[in-house]
């Protein structure tokens, strides 16, 4: 083994990332940014072939709506690298030695293992997927879409295969996403879940509407359904997925089911995990205890600003919030996340469904008394062409009324109005409050009533009624 | 002079109600919800043929969106009277007594008075034309657009004229939307406009971006050009348009001006108006000093939440509100509007223009010291198909960092995202706070910053370099 083993002399510090994607890259680039290399040396090692690039979009990517993979790409290696980041490929750290600031690195391609050592260190793992262990899992044909090799892999699969039929297993958003873009393809579309409706991030009454409207797309909808066993053929391939009591014939078979924090090497190094098995930071994003280690996205537990407890939420758009931070506080500026509400948005074909805050089960959960309201409105002014209706459903706190959630199913103009809740729980409004909210009103735009502003008016009568 | 001047005997309460638009009939019916005909008696009076509908969707009804007349309206004089409200139409309230506590009608046909005295008194009689007293503004063919009647004529003038030529004076929202419905129409437009820039709601550096839009339509711009005179052939026609320097020709012109509050009964009655002449009103929408008279829509001046004083701001969303607001109070129960934040959100083709809180010159005025950040993102994720460009505009309080307005001008999907500075404004918050609000991403809805953070990251870099 040989290596960096020393400690950086002299004025220059070193800062190691672990993790090429958005919150390892962003806090690298805005470290960068503020300092230069003859004051901050940066190396960063990401063990795949890519780095920061938009999981998100794979779902557009497969479908066909972005054309090119590298559209994915929001910085290649060589940009990277031509802004003075030590940018290390295919090299996976298997080590933080937290005690001697430094980590161990191990080149895929040669096994050949080093040290290098760190003044400052960011923490970017990312997530694994929640594979089941399922029997038949490795059979050819069947694709998680977490990252860029997934998805070229997938792709791979489908321009050498005859069949048409899809299962997707799952029905969050990277389920219903998946099952959008394997429609657009012209397969035909299987969702097998395990909840009793799709979207669990929805309340299950919110949920039926999207599996009416998925139902209604064409999609072959199995709820209440725990897959079993993956089907192979004599081939190797997949022919079908099987649960308690069916199987269901599949040509290819896509994994949406989520992850969990990829945190092998922070727990093995001794530092803080919380019970959702993520990093536990404090608002600058420094792993707590650790003065020098900072960590950030899909690795680490994030403060839900509703329930005031910590939730793993892994998403793009925090990912690269808490890299600029990181990048900031590295730098010696200041910068904080605050926290999350809980706002996700997701379309599946012309279907717009959004959360933010707590569902019902949440509030339950967390000892909270609510009310709800459900309306449906438009998104346009009734009399406007093409308005389409639109479901708001709103929790709000029994006696203050404060706001507790909303989610909302829709068309074209739904799925973004979850902000405005998601700024009014951020600052704390009560229903009461939102109704008279100066939402802009014009008649291609909205009701003269928002539907928001209808969910909050018929929120506040039941407050009043269950005060 | 006959009429029911008594005033009511025993429990029964009367309520009269002058204005038979949003704010006057949402006030009715929300009353009327609360209390039945046998706890309150309601009259109302209108002076035209209609009751509430949807003056905001004239320019879509004369463009040809909204096919008929009627789908404006969202209840008919038959359904208000069906709910047990004594509505008197083609009645117009030509004195208030405040003394006494009875209002003086004149009935149009007849030319017939009566006294009906009331124990509440809800006057909402909306806004008259800021009709420049123009020589010729009375030619066949030059046309308003504030109410339904004045969208018939228009409609008439159309149906039987030759030409193509519209000139539309004024580029304010119903200048811009008018212009929209022109071109629909197939019309070539011209527009008149005395600012330097269209929507003068916006900073000229905003407004800029809609004039290009516009030419890019097809329409022809004229800025900085006040109308003098409308020129009349020997027909008695509308012929053209004249400024100090051009003349404009002109087959239809529609005045989209604005509007001053219609308040000479309100005046002569002896109750407090503003500097904007609009009514006084508490939070709970009662006319100042007066127990009981309420008052709202567009006759009424609102507080701005941002300013701290009162502006004129006639717009239906507001009316619909201060009618619901008053409704209940006059029932017994207790609603309050708490302000506005200036929100407004406007269409021209497939351009939206949106703005909330103060410009430049708002702040200079009110002796507020600000710094601005203009940034250009996408309404999508960049590799997302039909990505299209935004441009927002924030304004921030120097040293505090609050926010204090934001424009925004792009395509589909940037309107009604100044909802969320809305909400911002409201809480009083700080742009530093708004660079991690948890919006709602996902590529088909944002990039993975939302245009409305990225502007927020600017503003707060900008205050703080000048703290």
């Amino acid at each position: 083994m040989s290596g960096s083993g020393s400690r950086p002399s002299g004025a220059r510090e070193r800062l190691v990332v672990i993790g090429g994607d958005a919150a390892g890259m962003s806090a690298a680039s805005q470290a960068r940014r503020l300092k230069g290399p003859d004051e901050l040396e940066i190396v960063a090692f990401e063990r795949g072939h890519f780095t920061s690039y938009s999981a998100c979009g794979i779902p557009y990517w497969v479908s066909g709506a972005v054309p090119e993979r590298d559209a994915l790409i929001a910085r290649t290696p060589e940009e990277h690298r031509a802004r003075g980041i030590d940018l290390r490929l295919r090299t996976e750290v298997v080590e933080i030695d937290v005690a001697r600031q430094r980590v161990r690195a191990r080149d895929a391609g040669s096994g050949a293992e080093s040290w290098t050592s760190y003044d400052k260190l960011v923490i970017a793992t990312g997530a694994r997927p929640l594979a089941p262990e399922l029997p038949g899992v490795g059979a050819q044909g069947v694709h998680g879409v977490q990252t860029l090799d997934d998805g070229q892999a997938l792709l791979d699969t489908l321009s050498h295969t005859r069949g048409r039929r899809a299962v997707v297993v799952g029905a969050g958003y990277i389920g219903v996403e998946m099952a959008e873009a394997m429609l657009q393809r012209g397969y035909q579309v299987t969702v097998v879940n395990r909840g009793e409706e799709p979207m669990a991030t929805l309340d299950p009454d919110m949920g039926r509407l999207v599996r009416e409207a998925m139902a209604g797309m064409g999609v072959t909808m199995v709820n209440g359904a725990e897959v079993t066993k993956v089907l192979t053929g004599d081939d190797g391939r997949v022919r079908a997925v099987g649960t308690e009591d069916a199987e269901f014939p599949a040509d290819v078979v896509i994994l949406g089911i989520g992850v969990r924090p990829e945190t092998t090497l922070a727990r093995a190094a001794g530092l803080p995990l919380g019970a959702h098995g993520g990093l536990l930071t404090d608002r600058s994003m420094r792993v707590r205890g650790h003065e020098n280690i900072w960590a950030g996205g899909d690795c680490v537990e994030v403060l839900d600003l509703v329930l005031g407890q910590e939730r793993y939420l892994p998403l793009g758009t925090h990912a690269n919030k808490h890299g600029q931070i990181i990048g900031a506080n590295l730098a010696g500026g200041y910068a904080t996340f605050p926290g999350v509400v809980g706002t996700a948005v997701s379309k599946v074909c012309d279907l717009e469904i959004a959360r933010t805050g707590l569902r019902e089960k949440d509030a339950r959960r967390a000892g909270l008394q609510y009310v709800t309201a459900t309306i449906e409105s438009t998104n346009r002014a009734g009399y406007y062409p093409n308005a389409s209706p639109m479901t708001v459903k709103m929790l709000a706190e029994r006696r203050t009324g404060r706001l507790l959630g909303v989610q909302i199913v829709g068309r074209e103009g739904a799925g973004k109005r979850v902000d405005i809740a998601a700024v009014a729980l951020t600052a704390g409004m009560t229903v009461d409050r939102m109704t008279t909210l100066d939402l802009g009103y014009a008649p291609p735009f909205s009701p003269v009533w928002d539907p928001v502003l209808v969910a909050a008016r018929k929120a506040s009568r039941a407050v009043e009624q269950h005060r």
